[in-house]
């Protein structure tokens, strides 16, 4: 498994280093920037995942690429414009610097919209044959949907709101969580369905494996972030508690929080049965993902 | 001319309020800042130069109405982010406090970002049988290249650190002024030509007139800045000034910059000559835009 995500990884870096500008390319500053916090060490989850449902569908890796990619950029995006002094005001990500301690605010703010244009222009590119315009087109219109105000921008806003707010609600928090980082991680796990007009029984069985495993993802993160594990959290642990933010563990406590990420990993591996033997891949990633050592 | 361009406007606002989340949409506090800055009453000069140039070059209207409406929310975003304390650290725009000075920084920056996603969801929307879902992604592509590191994103950076340069020359302030301004109005110009696929002649014709007019616009807004015209302007005049920052009066003087706006206005004219009388509306705008009285 570990040499599989590697491999895997491998042809993510690959294919991130050709999509970005170069270092030198004018105006050098921005895209320094960009490359510095999308190479900062990500775990590729997202087009990982991607790749991963495209073999569970038995569907070709490799016109997937450029797309799981774009994936990472517009993770990455969210994560500098959340770093952000006005936002989650944080120093260190994935262990290094965050892109604004590095390169300034004005330049960290330009990173992440370039990032989400970046991605959008990938998505806009002809691949490959066997991926039709319409499937493209549809692809990209989900792919904003879910980084929309309904999505991943919602997921943050509310979360910013919620800080200050005395009575934080259980659907509050569960409206962050599958806004915020759920949306991203559901939608990198259909993605391939999307781009070959993939429908039925497969479709759901990726869109429940995605629901489970992006809701999984946050549990998981907020009780790292009690238990201190800053290294496979990638990010300063104790962060949310010390702003006493809404997470999981603080509304239903720390076991609680453990029972329910191991009720959502059955919950995925029991979605990928349509799959048969195809989808072990998936079912392995849901394991890492739970248990996050990766 | 003035009644054309309220209809037109009248199009283009009944568009935007249809496609933007409602005021009591939830998060509420994002789409009210959405909101806030789209309605702070711009005059829709990208939007409208795209219905000009469908009708120069004889191509159905209606269809453009939510692509050429989606200019205008990549305009408004990139205003927030640039109004933004860290970088241009602007309190008036349109005569109005910025997006942050109401909503706080990190409403603002979200707020820049949805603006992004959501024009490309607009983009990524099957919208009329004649345009092709080829054509729309074509165009979709194109967008994001001219809003990119390669566009107004790399034009903004380049404007960023030549207030800091000490000899900023001629070639940085051309950079700056095709890229930031005249990237966008060049390709609002040539949206209906991407979106039908109409190439050759006309594509061409339109291509001259929106760089003519790109530019020139850049030009007028530094000259406005110094004649003192906040009101033409839109945001408060003897700012660029008063921050050193580099502009065509700075560079060659008052005079030669009037000459230069006046000498692009002959060159968009002249370029709108394939379209006989059709092309009379970009004309006019032309004329317009150089005199900016409206």
């Amino acid at each position: 498994m570990k040499a599989y995500l590697s491999a895997q990884s491998e042809k993510i870096e690959k294919t991130l280093k050709k999509v970005l500008p170069a270092e030198n390319h004018y105006p050098k500053s921005i895209c320094q920037a960009v490359r510095y916090s999308v190479f900062a060490g990500g775990k590729r989850l997202r087009p990982i995942l991607s790749l991963a449902a495209a073999e569970a569908a038995e569907l070709n890796e490799e016109p997937l690429l450029p797309f799981a990619s774009a994936l990472e950029l517009i993770h990455t995006y969210t994560l500098i414009h959340d770093d952000l002094p006005a936002l989650d005001n944080d120093n260190l990500r994935r262990g290094k610097p965050t892109n604004h301690t590095v390169y300034g605010e004005a330049t960290a703010i330009l990173a992440g919209d370039a990032l989400q244009t970046i991605a959008f222009e990938l998505f806009a590119t002809k691949q490959h044959k066997d991926i039709s315009a319409e499937n493209q087109l549809h692809a990209l219109k989900e792919l904003a949907n879910c980084i929309g105000i309904d999505g991943t921008i919602g997921g943050q806003v509310v979360d910013i709101e919620s800080e200050k707010a005395e009575n934080p609600s259980v659907a509050t928090l569960e409206y962050i969580h599958t806004h915020k980082t759920g949306a991203l991680l559901l939608y990198a796990v259909k993605l391939p369905a999307l781009l070959y007009g993939i429908e039925g029984e497969k479709q759901n069985a990726l869109t429940e494996y995605g629901k489970a495993i992006g809701l999984a993802f946050q549990v998981v993160d907020d009780i790292l972030d009690i238990t201190g594990n800053s290294e496979a959290l990638g990010k300063t642990a104790g962060k949310d508690i010390n702003s006493s933010k809404l997470t999981y563990p603080a509304l239903h406590g720390l076991e609680a929080s453990k029972e329910m990420a191991n009720s959502l990993l059955q919950q995925a591996l029991s979605a990928l049965k349509p799959f048969g033997k195809k989808g072990e891949r998936l079912g392995k990633i849901a394991h890492f993902v739970i248990n996050r050592h990766f």
